[in-house]
């Protein structure tokens, strides 16, 4: 449990059968973590584009009524954290559009970091303007000016990714075909999916499970996937041109540990780090608890390695997704335990191990260990899946300034007294990447040791 | 009575105070008959811009915390009826935009007749994008494209104002400035009030009345005026470049009859058609009826000229604006009296003379006529305060295609029948521009005789 | 205008057919001026009953899926203004319930004088729970408990009719039955109508009207009308009991224009004070107006009588009958406003008669005086269509206590001198009932002589 | 997971603060997963009751200005899940209603075996009236009644549970009291603690935890506890007279795991029942995993005695709460796998332990083991930590009808082969007691073994 929020999820179906705008809700419902803020969904009917978005969760925004009124043969969809741009309605993607050639919709999970300077250079020289505050409509002009001089839209996005600096996986519908494109270091997960005939991408590949459609394959840092008319073509021009580098914090937190991303299992890396974390970072406990949901998996992992009994320390409260209620600064307290609430039978008077993901500002860390203590725990050894946060990120996580980072203004033992740990252990930096054995990419760890790729 | 649709309401402040919004609030509802579909005010709080819009009537969009929320020193708003692009949430206007030299935010009543060619060359010539089917996306382009060349917004709107063609009235508020303008045809009215030391535009003089503010005067056709820093100049440029060409029927059926529209009162141009009609085209009748509510001022014209005595033929039901129920084909009639029930005591037994603005397609009249019939009246007599529709209308009026046009397909007599009146008089074309002699303008009546002025 | 508020509406049908929901929410829409804060239907299928309620207009509460699923050969409908008890959800009508012989649901326009009485009773005695604030729940008690000595329903309400005491109008819907009722004094207006082979009843003709139905009469004072297997019977035991008495103000107020009641067009029974007024009370003057909507019946009578000519002196705002906004003590001005603006090309400079319905506590009048006078009136001539209000109303109108009725406090020249008024002028009370010659009923007067009739 | 719905919870506030409403909102927060159907809060402000209540999570149906609206010194709150009565609007709770005495809150949990009798007798004996279809109307009838030949609330609420039969715990306000009370068999919890001078009632101590106040006792069956002027007394009349039979099944599934009930840890029960399990069904396997959410401490405790490594076996997705979406018959897997997915990386390949809480269809577990089996489980050893459910609960459970429930038509290997398991097992009967060992106690057991308690 962490403050850092989570990014994007987009998701994009080609189809001949008419319920495209269906299959992607159920495909959002599954990417939600990745995003709560808003959604939306637009379907290309007989190369016309409809769409639906507004700020809320998916089950919210959809009924069947709106899913009915979108038929087609395509469809793209979108879940919303707003990593840049604000959280309005305005902001709720597929970005729909038209220029020189009919309309797009396009669906972005990313950050560019050339957006600020595309923006001014699009507004002098172009008379851009700008509706939104999203990095999308930055990046739909540049593929927009991309096609004056292009055949296709897809030798267009392959021309905007010239352009195009930062991370950014992308499923764009046009009046005839469908394109997934992903950044060329492979910042964010994308993948590619079949369901029958139909072609699929989701940012995850619980998505596809969820749908009941098959895994194909992650798609290469740089890659450009086009469908048409059933036809399946890559565009590789940009692959392999950069230093591969998917985000390794996906593992750590962001993906839901039942997808797999470049061949690596989400829950087995978590379980991996875990159990290194154990042999590294032992100690002397009764039980290993996990804080939920994402430290749930470590905490598996250092039981096994460990021998320590597992056993669940907090319930976590499944209905406060959604509260309108502001608290008062007597209320926080409260408003953290309506939220998460520490098992006394298990942990009081009981050596712990606390396996969380990461620690960022550390007042989260210390107000969950405070909530141990408060419960009995005799001694609350803090164990955290990740290295500390030292460089803040560029590319679409939430990670704040360095200043904010607690790894810059304290010692460990600084940090550890400030959380009221018992110890504090957390992943080698050298040992981060061991964590996804199988996974089939580089990494960026440039939170973790400012090694920006861009 | 018609199926003519109305067009949009715009207002503007220029203020020193921070109850811009609520003012704003006010003046929409006494603009809302000119558009319900859809409302939205921007707010300017030190240079930046925020805004709320979204589908619905004003009192429906807006609550006093959302007012509340809109705290500025200048604000802009808008109602509207989707004249061209459709009736989604994504043409609801203010326009609200990031530039080269900041935000701007554009209300817009018209209609461009060179949209699609402008859309069509920005799009080719300098990638743009369009993410609404409002013709206000166009016009935005195009102030942002000649700012390039200008040192001011001002400038640019002037520059702009070369390109575009077609009617527009506007209110534009910058960073720092607050801007009116009106095409060079004069075509939608725009007028300019004073409250306190605020200036206020509106598109009709009855929202300065609710609002208590001076009535100042209608802007000139082509005219610009810039508030600034609490100045206001003039910029005239574009005045007296072509002819004086308001919408006629403004008077005749869209404005609010409380409203003046360069120097005349839009409820005295009803009462002079009506005794027009009176004169040129009388009938034996024991009463006048209008139909509401565009009609009543023209019945009474016609009861004061003719001396035949005035009442109420119908009863209007005030509180079905908003029904979210579809009738079936045979709860169309009952549809339509729930709207509006004829007053048989009235009407039985009695040649009725019943006054309404116009004829489209005739559907509507014939109901009223079959109405009054069934009520029991002996004779029914059509006057209508407007010469019959021979044209469509490019610049914002919702007039139906040629074909469509009964007038069209129909000789007098042949209407008459199909409407089932016992007689039919309707203005004289040659006498059209009598019905507003204060009016210091000209005016288009192309939708009667085919002279268009663009 | 004025501020007492309006009463209930009801409505009843009995079918053969499944389009009763749809039927009752069209005559509702008719009888919406009757109440506007909350509306319900309820339907019988197959001897159950379903329903559906809740506060705001009739066109808010109920869509079309709504409609659907309310299938049945039964309903009755409420429109409800808060005359006793609050305007919460819970007072909603139909008043659904189970007793111990089924269901029944109630929709009830009146004023019990006895509701205390009777709640105490019955909470004393019967240990009586009350779960709304309403009177109709205190009549589903009485004629609960008189069903235990009864062998039929409308046994039952004839009993319970020797109990209540007050003004009651009741559609009730029992598991094979539909019965209409009315008080013994005749206080509210009810009617039956028949629509192919359906038995609908109304507060008002208005609603058989708009849904196509024959109006077939007016229901006697004490009468009760059972409806069952398609066939009609009438039950007189209370009906010459008591003074026939219907509330005067329906023909005033209350009531749409183009309702009969006992045989009495309420329409004309305005323009009938109209023309007194104007006999008794004239006054030199250019132009008679009405102030919207109630007095422009009796304008008309007015100037018809006077020979001075009738139009109209105000445009009332038809679009905000809903608004969220709570206007500041200095907004009230422009509130006010926002609903009414003088029309200032009629009366600036003219001698105005003005004809309103009534005074209550007269600071409504003032503000509408003031108005006309700022718009430039020389002179204000004020007529009411009815007597000055001396006593309260028990039976369901709206009515201040006697200390806030102007009337009670000054007298008429100060009353004049307090609105601002050049002249003032009054409906005789000897004449009040001379306003509707047709009517084949007594009257209660009691609000401007205080002869109560219970 | 499984089809058996929980049933309500309740929550009441004793204070001489002002803001019970907002400690409530928090309260039923923490109760949610008691009811997720309707929710309410009634206060009392100076011996007036004021209540909202609606259909939805706490979280949607109360805002800030709701709760700010609800002050008082005294609150009861209510979260629905309907299992008897149905799910409208109308049986939300708390019931407010006036009565002899004033006005009372009622919050209730459980069910009446007698309600349908006391129905009647009411309905034919004093002519009571139901306006709602839920059993706290029955009770409220039944104080009302009682308090006749009381000298007080708490009297009558006494005299009352004489009659009523079933499990009933209450919380009621009056006036001037706050009231707990639990029926003699002690079938549902509640439990009573102190916040600062705040004296509070919950049905699970999980809500102290939330609000950080002190948990003192449960509730003997049949005690009803009074506060008055910040006094507590204890009225024991109807302790001891009847068995201790609280709902085994509140330690197996529907009480929240942090919860401790009558001295036992919920939490630790399930460890236990797992325990037990592992004991008295060992199965060779690689890996144990729980369903979510109420299988997880089990599977827990079977890890822990059978050596074999606990590990997650599927992911839960947390933001389906609420979906407006019907899904079609061959959409039905999809909305399964969009609520739980089984994770690929541990199970495929492995020897599964299974632990669930129970079986009721058998679809449900058919449907996981099948997912399993999909995900490439070589073996699903299925475990229940509770015995078969041979018998329907009268008491308040949503268990279906005998002829429904599996084990009454197949044998234990015929449910294993319908499920698909490769082997099956459950808690003994004898042994279900003894997952409970600290429970201050007995307990019904009922829908195991038929032993009805009343």
């Amino acid at each position: 449990m962490k403050n850092i929020k989570e990014e994007c999820g987009i998701f994009g179906i080609y189809d001949t059968g008419m319920s495209v705008a269906k299959t992607t809700y159920y495909a959002l419902s599954a990417l939600q973590h990745r995003g709560q803020e808003a959604c939306g969904i637009a379907v290309n009917l007989n190369r016309d584009i409809f769409y639906h978005k507004d700020v809320g969760l998916v089950g919210d925004v959809f009924t069947d009524d709106i899913l009915n009124s979108l038929q087609g043969t395509m469809a793209v969809g979108h879940v919303r954290y707003s990593t840049a741009g604000g959280g309005g309605r305005e902001n709720a993607q597929p970005l729909v559009f038209g220029y020189r050639k009919g309309q797009l919709a396009i669906a972005h999970n990313g950050n560019l970091r050339n957006a600020k300077e595309l923006k001014h250079e699009y507004q002098v020289t172009n008379g851009s303007i700008f509706q939104t505050t999203s990095d999308t409509e930055v990046i739909a002009y540049t593929i927009a000016k991309a096609r004056a001089e292009s055949t296709s839209i897809q030798e267009a996005v392959c021309k905007a990714m010239n352009v195009l600096k930062g991370s950014y996986s992308l499923v764009i519908m046009s009046p005839q075909k469908l394109i997934a494109a992903k950044d060329p270091w492979g910042l964010r997960p994308l993948c590619m999916g079949q369901k029958g005939s139909s072609i699929v991408f989701a940012s995850e590949s619980c998505a596809f499970d969820t749908i009941g459609a098959k895994f194909i394959r992650e798609l290469e840092p740089g890659e450009i996937v086009v469908v048409e008319k059933g036809n399946v073509t890559s565009i590789k021009e940009h692959c392999g041109k950069e230093k591969s580098s998917l985000c390794i914090f996906e593992y750590i937190y962001f993906a839901r540990p039942d997808s797999v991303i470049y061949n690596q299992s989400v829950y087995d890396a978590r379980v991996t780090a875990g159990k290194i974390l154990a042999k590294d970072h032992p100690a002397l406990a009764d039980l290993v608890i996990g804080v939920p949901d994402s430290g749930l998996a470590a905490a598996v992992g250092f039981a096994y390695e460990s021998k320590i009994p597992y056993t669940e320390g907090f319930i976590k409260n499944r209905y406060v997704a959604r509260t309108f209620i502001k608290p008062t600064q007597e209320e926080r307290e409260i408003a953290v335990r309506m939220k998460l609430n520490p098992l006394k039978i298990n942990v009081e008077g009981k050596r712990i191990i606390m396996v969380d993901d990461s620690i960022v500002r550390g007042t989260t860390s210390k107000r969950i260990v405070t909530l141990l203590k408060e419960a009995g725990a005799k001694e609350v050894h803090v164990r955290l899946s990740s290295p500390l946060f030292l460089h803040p990120c560029y590319y679409g996580t939430d990670i704040p300034s360095k200043e904010e980072l607690i790894a810059n203004t304290h010692t460990v033992e600084q940090i550890r007294e400030y959380i009221g740990a018992d110890s504090l252990g957390f992943l080698d930096s050298e040992k981060l990447e061991s964590i996804a054995p199988n996974a089939e990419c580089g990494f960026c760890t440039a939170c973790f040791d400012g090694s920006y790729v861009i």
